[in-house]
Parts: C-alpha cells; structure tokens; sequence
C-alpha cells in the first residue's frame, strides 16, 4: 500500500491486512504498542493451541509425541520457516537453542570451516550478543575481531565492508535490520564481497524475520540465525533457528561443537561415540523445545496466508508514515533510522535527549515503545497488529510527553 | 511407605499422595505410563496456566512482562528450585537453555578451572549425551577421556573411580541416577574423592531431580545439570536448569564460553565489551525461555506442597511393588537395576531378549514403557502420578506380551 494521506482513519480502511489486527490478543486497545520488534503480540489463537497441546498432544501422547511429531518437528517448522519467511529450500533451516547459542555455533563452525584465517569483522553498533559471541569465539580460538565503524543512523554497507576484507577475513557477522537504527543491510552485495574474499557471512536476521522479504538461498548467504518472539510471534524466549546453506552440509564442511544426542546420526542407537547426523539435523544439541515452538507454528500459518511480501508493504507505509508524523509534529526529535524505505526495516528510532524520560512516562500511559542507549525511542511497527490510529496515537503520545 | 502386600489396591489406599494423582492430565486412565522418567505427565493446572500466560501475562504486560517478572524468573525459577528440589542455598541455580547446552557450559567451565590438569573421568554407560559433550570439548581443548567401565546393571561407584583419579584428573562427570539402570550414584562419596585428587565433579540430576532428593550443597558438588521435563513435568524439551557451588562464583573462578547479554553485568548497557555478571546469571547466554518454564512452575508448586521425601517415599515402594511382582510373576526376566532400593532411583530396567517387540506390542495396547538398546524394557514410575494399580497392570501386560 502507497502512503496518499497522513488521515489514520483513511489508511486502516484502506490496509488490505486490517481484517488480521482481531486475530491478535490485546490489538484492539487499549494499550499503544510500538514495541513488535522486541515481542510480539501473540495470536488468540496461540492461547487455545497451548491449553490443547497440554491436554491433548503433551498429555494424551505422552511419550509417543516425540515418534509421531515433535522429533522431527525442529526440521518440519524449519522448512515451513524457509519456505514461507527465509527464501530457503528445505533442508537448511533448523528450529532450537536461543539466538546467542546458535550464533556460538556459527561463529564456531564458521571460523573452524576457514582455517588458517585470522579475523571476523562485526561492526561495533550490532547487537551485543552478536559482539558477546564473536569477541568470546574469537579469544578461545586465537582470532583477531575487526571492528567497523558505521554510520550509527545506518549500518554496515558495502563501502564499509569492502576495504577491511582480504586473505585473512574467515567471517563477516552482520545484522540483516540493524536493532538500534533499523538499517537494513544489502545482504547480496555484502555476500558477495565476502565471498571474493573468501570469507563465510554470518547473518543475524531476529529483527528482519518474518517483516522484510528474506532470501537467503538467492543471495547465497552461508549461515544465519534468527529469533521467533519478534515478527514471529512466538512468546518471550520462543526458540531461535538458525539456517546453514546446503552446500556446507552436502560437504559435510559445517561442524558445530555443542555435541549432543538430539544431532546425532542415530539419536536412540545411543552409541560409543558421537557422529554428527547428516544434513540440518547436525545443527541440534539437546531436546528441542517444543512448547516454546507451539506460537511460532501459528504465526508461520498467518504469514503463509499472507505472504511476506504484502507484509512489508505496510510495514513500509506504517513506517513512512511514523516518519512523516514526526517531520510534521515533532519538530525537535531527529529521526535516527535510514530515510529511504528500501534500506528501512520494520522500527524507527527517533532521537532526543530526554527520550529515556519520555520512554518512561509513556509506558505510564500505556504507550509501549522501547528505549535504546544513549537517545532513542525506538518505534516498532509489527506489520499484521498495528493500526496506523496506534501510531498517529503513538507519535501524538511521544509530542505530549515531550512537551 | 512400605510395602506391606502385593495387592495394589490395598497398597493404593495406604498411599498418602494417592490424592495427587488426580492433579495429572489422564492419569485416571485409560492409558497405563510408565515411561514418567522420559516425559512426565501435565498437571492440569498447566493447561489453564499456559492460556491464561498468552492471554494475560505476554498479551497483557507485553514488552513489560521482562521488567515485572522474566527477566528474573531464570534465577527466582532457580532459587525456588534449589529450595525445593535440590539442596541449595539461593543464587547458585539458573533455569535455561538444553541439557545438552548446558552441559556443554559446564564442561568447559570446569577444564578452565583446573588448567594443566588433562583428563575427564566419565563412564561408557553415561547417558549419550554426556559422552558427546565429553568427548567434544575434550578434543577442542586438547584433552584425553578416561572413559570408565561399570557394572552395566548398576553404575559409577567409588571403587570404579578411586583407581582413575589422580594430580591429571581435572572433571568426572556421573549422572546421579543412571538412564539404564536406574542406578543411585553415591555422590557424597564420588564427590570426596574427585575433590581428593583435586578434581571438580560435573553430576547430572535428569534422572533424579524431582524424584530422589538431592543435596548439592551439603554433598559439596561443584557443577550440576538437570532437565524438568521428566520427575519435573515441564513439558516435552522444557528448559534445563544448571547449579553452579557458591564458591565457584564467589571467586569468580567460573566462566562459561556462550558470552550472551542475559549472561552480562548490564543487559541493557549494550556496552562494547562481555563482562559477565556476578553470580549465577552468568551461566545465562541468549532470552531465557519463558514459555517453557510455566510447566515446571507449576510442578515446583506440588513438590513444594508434598516435599521430596514423601515422594521419594513412594518411589520406593513402587518400584520395589513392581521388582516383587517381576520376581514373582515374570521368572524369564531379569532386573537389570540395583535391587537395593538405597541404591536405585524411580526407575526399573527389565532385561529379557524379546523386549524390543514386547514395548511395541504394549505401546499398541496403551501400556507405555520405553526401550533402551540392547535388550531393557525400563519402567519409570513417577510418583505423584503413578498408581500402585498401574503398575500392576503394566508388569501383568508385560507378562502378557511375552507369552
């Protein structure tokens, strides 16, 4: 949808996705929820489905569950992942662990598929736990971190990237929508950069899954890492996924070193020694979590519906209309996030001096944003539950507090 | 209780935590489960528990649910847990991530802790993944496995691990009741003699938290692991907890290589570097996994009510209920456990050739035991949901398949 006036009231009735907002707890008021992009609100229906699996699935099949569904279930939501929200064809997409497990596992397996190269670049304005894991792996494997400089209202681009890169870069780690900015990244230019370099890419996709087109087999991408509790919708804490490209796995170059018996070749032979399984299973530790997976299965049925794309056609409109709000009335507040939609993800994040204050009250009020070190008041903008009235209410809020 | 008859509905009557059953999804029949040890039963209260959580708690509090209550709940979960389940003084037990993973932690931390010293003592009968994680972090960290054999009808004993320890021995590793056998590991003794030699001991609880009661601080351990979806009816893939001794903390000796921002001294500071928080959050790496708590909540609850003893009370009778009436009616079968229930946890291992089939064919008949290779038909009998008529049932079924 096109952005043809700055009136809520016109945009919900003209937003093709509006009739989905009532499948979500909560949508309909009275709370203002700019914060998607650090949980999502769950679908009504994730309520009934869990009361149903406790009662029926959990304590009706007990035992057998993990023989008839949930053993494989890691692999099946995975591929449905890929093929509904990653750009990724079956096979490569695995559901468990949190986020920052699954980046040590990729950064591990990373840095042990480039031997004799002694660096990973991360820019300094990714998320912590990406910096977290990278810094750690790097110590205990005796690498070297080459840390970028970006554009803190952007993030990391090709002209950043390009002059860092040589014989000696194993990874490139970067964010596909930055978190603190909303940047989102060209992954295929960045990927190609780090392939004639003869590098692996580490993509960290949580704040792009599930609101901007992902195609991770397209842009070659080698390994990525998403969570399921933002614009996937699955609880706080839901488990993460992490994708590794086939060709690492038809290789048998891709080895992560959280050897357990759920990634074995045989899970229930339970032999002498470990022998990782062939494919995406090998990316598996320990007992998948299969309660934390129960909203993201809903969630992948809703966008399966939709698709991604009409998904990021109102995220591009709700945030261009943010934008334009805050142009309009917010003459103090500096817009911290790229301006140009195509390179914009699904928040904004408007800067101010006082906006840890105005975080603060507005939660007083029922206004949800978040707030992010040092000034920003960051505006996310969940695509299938947020109305164009809660963010014109949103910014309205923000010009009150400030006032 | 003791066992006064062989007739379960006398044995039944007698049981004073026979009213809990009824707290259990379908623990009234028609389904007989003895396979409590791989995936414990629901409470009812679950069920209720995890809609009202979607509807009230995520739906309602959103983003906020993290300051009022999550982002603690790992180490209040933890607390209660060490209280109620596992001998510990608060601020050593954090709830998180999978058996496997944590594990994986813990291994690490420990070789860490005693540098120069170049092997891990773990028995060939451990559960598989132990052995995985074992033999992974040992080749990473250029160490040797001494890899002990046990009495396969039993496990690590004091006069299997005496021989082995030595100024090289830097981790045994032992599961407190061993998967197989049901074997009750001695550990206090285990304990004395790893940390004669200088050695920490890494023990794993999945088996007998919940059901056996455990006394980490007294025994002096200095690394535990448990899972909460077997004796802790957490659901299938609930979150492990880990407990790390106060005085591996205190001075700071235990370091963990996932660095994440919930393990950090400041989550939300964002800062350039990891500095790992004081305590036991620094076991923590990625979100905690909120969802997949609320089942072990609530068993926290029942077991805080009941206590462990009177639970483990029971379990012994059940399981020397059902050793008596293999005895008795199953002559071709042997008990492949400990028949000292002082040495024996809440599950029995019945050995005969034919067991493969005969648990297919019971599986068929709604009589749910499990297999383990090569010829173990194990019985787990959870307590609080486990009648003595159950099993009962079960051993004449088993009886049944085998003629």
């Amino acid at each position: 949808m096109t952005l043809t006036s700055l009136d809520a009231a016109a945009l919900d009735a003209a937003d093709p996705l509006a009739g989905h907002r009532s499948r979500f707890v909560g949508a309909e008021g009275p709370i203002v929820y700019l914060d998607g992009n650090s949980l999502g609100r769950p679908l009504r229906a994730t309520a009934a489905r869990m009361a149903a699996f406790v009662e029926e699935e959990w304590g009706g099949r007990l035992i057998r569950g993990w023989d008839e569904r949930w053993f494989e279930l890691p692999l099946t939501l995975g591929d449905r992942l890929g093929r509904v929200v990653l750009g990724a064809a079956p096979g490569q997409v695995a559901v468990g662990d949190s986020t920052t497990v699954l980046l040590y596992k990729m950064v591990r397996a990373a840095v042990a598929a480039r031997p004799g190269r002694r660096e990973i670049v991360v820019d300094r304005d990714n998320f912590p736990t990406d910096r977290y894991v990278v810094e750690g792996v790097a110590r205990e494997c005796g690498l070297t971190v080459r840390w970028l400089d970006v554009d803190p209202d952007g993030g990391m681009t090709a002209e950043d990237l390009a002059p860092v890169l040589g014989p000696d870069t194993a990874l490139v780690v970067v964010s596909h929508v930055a978190y603190k900015s909303g940047h989102l990244a060209d992954l295929e230019t960045l990927t190609r950069l780090a392939h004639d370099a003869g590098a692996w890419i580490l993509v960290d996709l949580c704040h792009s899954g599930g609101s901007v087109p992902v195609e991770l087999d397209a842009w070659e991408i080698d390994v990525a890492v998403g969570c399921s509790y933002k614009y996937l919708n699955g609880g706080p804490g839901a488990p993460a996924y992490g994708y590794v490209a086939a060709r690492h796995l038809a290789d048998d170059t891709f080895a992560q070193p959280v050897q357990g018996w759920m990634g074995a070749a045989d899970s229930f032979a339970m032999g002498p020694a470990y022998a990782p399984a062939a494919g995406i299973r090998r990316l598996l530790s320990g007992t998948p979590p299969i309660v934390g997976m129960l909203g993201l299965e809903d969630m992948v049925d809703l966008l399966e519906q939709t698709g991604v794309g009409a998904v990021r056609a109102k995220s591009v409109a709700l945030t261009e209309y943010a934008v334009a709000l805050v142009d309009r009335d917010l003459p103090g507040v500096r817009i911290a996030s790229p301006r140009d939609p195509a390179r914009r993800g699904g928040h904004v994040t408007l800067a101010h001096p006082r906006m840890r204050e105005v975080t603060a009250a507005l939660w007083e009020r029922d206004v949800i944003p978040d707030f992010r070190m040092p000034d920003g008041l960051r505006i996310g903008l969940s695509p299938l539950s947020t109305s164009f009235a809660e963010v014109a209410a949103g910014v309205a809020a923000i010009g009150a507090a400030l006032a």
